[in-house]
């Protein structure tokens, strides 16, 4: 076979699935990104086996794999970029107090609880921390669509829940970074703290400096460039060179993408940059799913340890962010803690990257990537009806699903 | 190096490369096109080698070159998308037998005076053949801008020459079709019998019948399907399918994909398809300007004998599209057979894919590809201002370029 040929061939099938299996679950009203994740597991390595790794052409072999995974950071890449182009810096400030609350109880508690969990089932701390910090997490793409898709995505409680799942997408992150670079060798203190630090500024630097630099002086860069559509581009260079950054730092590059979108949040909408940008996810975010899924081998969670195991990550996945929500909510009252926190469980995509670091560096194996997967997964199919039911007094008119555009 | 920090870091540079050399070829009023080239082959192997081809990870290579190849192989993909896209065949047709004329006029003399020419230098049959069909195609996208950017879009002579720019583009590639399977082996009839029926019955039934299929039941399907944004997925999965269609015919991905584009044409204003498939094209196609670039080595072409050929190509080139489009105008008068002649002359970017793909079939060398690669860029240089002369009493005000949206 040609490698232009494989090359398409691959995209083609990995696409085509996504988009069947999307359609799916629409119909089922069910999360798309799960679908994708189950497009990607039946067509994978431990199912069908559709998507080719290998090729050899002219007697040299051809990594087909390899573009797939680029494809699929690429993807993920843009995804982040996305969540952070919504994410302004100055509606983060204005929810205040209970988000930062709610988001920090919402990380210190399942970091805890996932921590204990494995360490009781005999993994070591690395593992265990590892685990714990890919249930941190609250995905602001997921928890944004379902609300949205429920009409309640101006309700008080939403945005404090949007604020905190930003928090928490954030601290997330910056766990993930210690986690990994502990898990790099042996534990350095100096380097710990540079990178701690490092990562603080690059964070502080962009999420304080970087929207108001921004919303300063882009629009006279902009008038100085003849380029055509140069916000676009400049959109382009700023999430890959801050993703760059990012890896470089010794963060992921989704961090980076992630903060690339903060930074041009406030000016997102004088340049379109949302509906350019977005078909970008059209195309590349479904290869992040589908190829996330084809590392999901079912078979290694058939055994009754793994899924015990797999039912106490998730009791403590839901039970670790209702804790740490409701902590937070407190002073909120019960109704408005519940709901927060509640709101709070869906792990999505986030989870799904931090396993993947974990599987990439080697201190996670199938099973526990597995788990990762499983957690992420049922987490986001159990909240839209349990949101139904805490916010059943407060349901505004449901907005038509078709409306709400996707992330 | 990371894996993932040296694949985010190439498109880093590549995308900023092409931006910036975008940016000054847009002030000097030059085709960007041939500022991405430019940046390609400074950044490439042959100049400042910033572009990274191998990394080595945990003892196994990692090939960034093909991951850089596939974008590049998406990118061209998505290009001659766009261009079908803008391809109506209700539009063709009222332009009819002059553009049809220049068209095929325009094919056999540039072939014929290219094939001899390179025959007269000694070049095998093959070689000069493949020369030939380099220069058969006139840049539907170049041409487009350049009549655009002038204000002339809507000029009668303008519809004659993207008519016949288009038909040029499709007997280039059926013609690129049949020289790449004589490349392949000894020749055989028969092969080229089914080869030859296959691409006609692709063609024939994918711009007669296909644009009909799509604009009678496209609505009802797109009614019935409840995934979001279904008509973007359903290019993305046509363009992609088709392309993969054609490459197991035995053509090359690039015809299915501008057939993709023909049959969703008459559709695209109901699905905003342009809009959205454009930001696509935005982020992939430098990649294929830029990778073909990094291909591009000066040092090659600096010898006597060379440039001599090279001059030779691009005199043949003016002159073989100037008479062939003259001869088939010739009844319109000698001013619009001048300004038609001129109009044809931008070879552009179907020629450097002819140029790649000879390269990578191994049927021309460095030399001969650096000769495509200079007959393109000149042929495209070189046309913007005598068309601006050939037109001068015809020139209407002249739009702002910047309201031109890029291909």
């Amino acid at each position: 076979m040609r490698e232009e040929l494989a090359i398409i061939l691959n995209l083609f099938i990995m696409f085509a699935a996504a988009k069947i299996f999307a359609e799916i679950f629409t119909r089922i009203k069910q999360p798309v990104v799960i679908g994708e994740l189950l497009a990607g597991a039946v067509i994978g390595a431990h199912g069908l086996n559709w998507v080719i790794e290998k090729i050899v052409v002219d007697g040299h072999t051809v990594n087909i794999g390899s573009i797939n995974n680029a494809l699929a950071e690429l993807g993920v890449i843009i995804l982040l970029f996305l969540v952070g182009l919504d994410t302004k810096m100055s509606e983060m400030v204005e929810v205040g107090r209970p988000a930062i609350l709610v988001g920090l109880f919402g990380v210190i508690v399942p970091l805890g609880m996932g921590y204990a969990l494995f360490t009781a089932f005999n993994y070591d701390t690395i593992r265990a921390l590892f685990m714990g910090t890919a249930m941190v997490a609250t995905s602001v793409g997921i928890t944004a669509r379902v609300l949205g898709d429920m009409g309640l995505i101006k309700h008080r409680v939403s945005r404090i829940i949007l604020g905190a799942a930003i928090l928490d997408d954030i601290l997330g992150l910056l766990v993930l970074a210690m986690v990994s670079s502990l898990a790099k060798g042996a534990f350095n203190y100096i380097e710990f703290a540079v990178l701690l630090a490092e990562a603080i500024l690059f964070v502080l630097f962009l999420t304080a400096i970087g929207p108001r630099l921004v919303g300063n002086h882009i629009h006279k860069l902009f008038d100085r460039l003849h380029v055509q559509d140069a916000p676009f581009a400049f959109g382009i260079i700023l999430v890959l060179g801050l993703s760059v950054m990012a890896e470089f730092i010794g963060l992921a590059a989704i961090i980076g993408a992630f903060l690339a979108g903060i930074v041009l949040s406030e000016a997102k909408d004088s340049f379109d940059l949302e509906e350019k940008f977005k078909p970008l996810g059209g195309l590349l975010i479904p290869f992040f799913f589908v190829v996330m899924g084809t590392k999901f081998d079912i078979g290694a969670l058939l055994n009754p340890k793994i899924l015990t195991l797999l039912a106490l990550t998730v009791a403590v996945a839901v039970a670790g962010k209702m804790i740490g929500a409701a902590l937070g909510a407190a002073q909120l009252g019960l109704k408005t803690a519940l709901q927060t926190g509640i709101g709070m469980v869906p792990r999505g995509e986030v989870g799904i990257v931090v396993g993947t670091i974990g599987l990439s560096l080697g201190v996670i194996g199938q099973e526990l990537y597995g788990i990762v997967l499983g957690m992420s997964i049922l987490t986001t199919v159990i909240v839209p009806p349990l949101l139904a039911l805490a916010f059943r007094s407060d349901m505004a008119e449901p907005e038509s699903a078709a409306a709400e555009e996707p992330v």
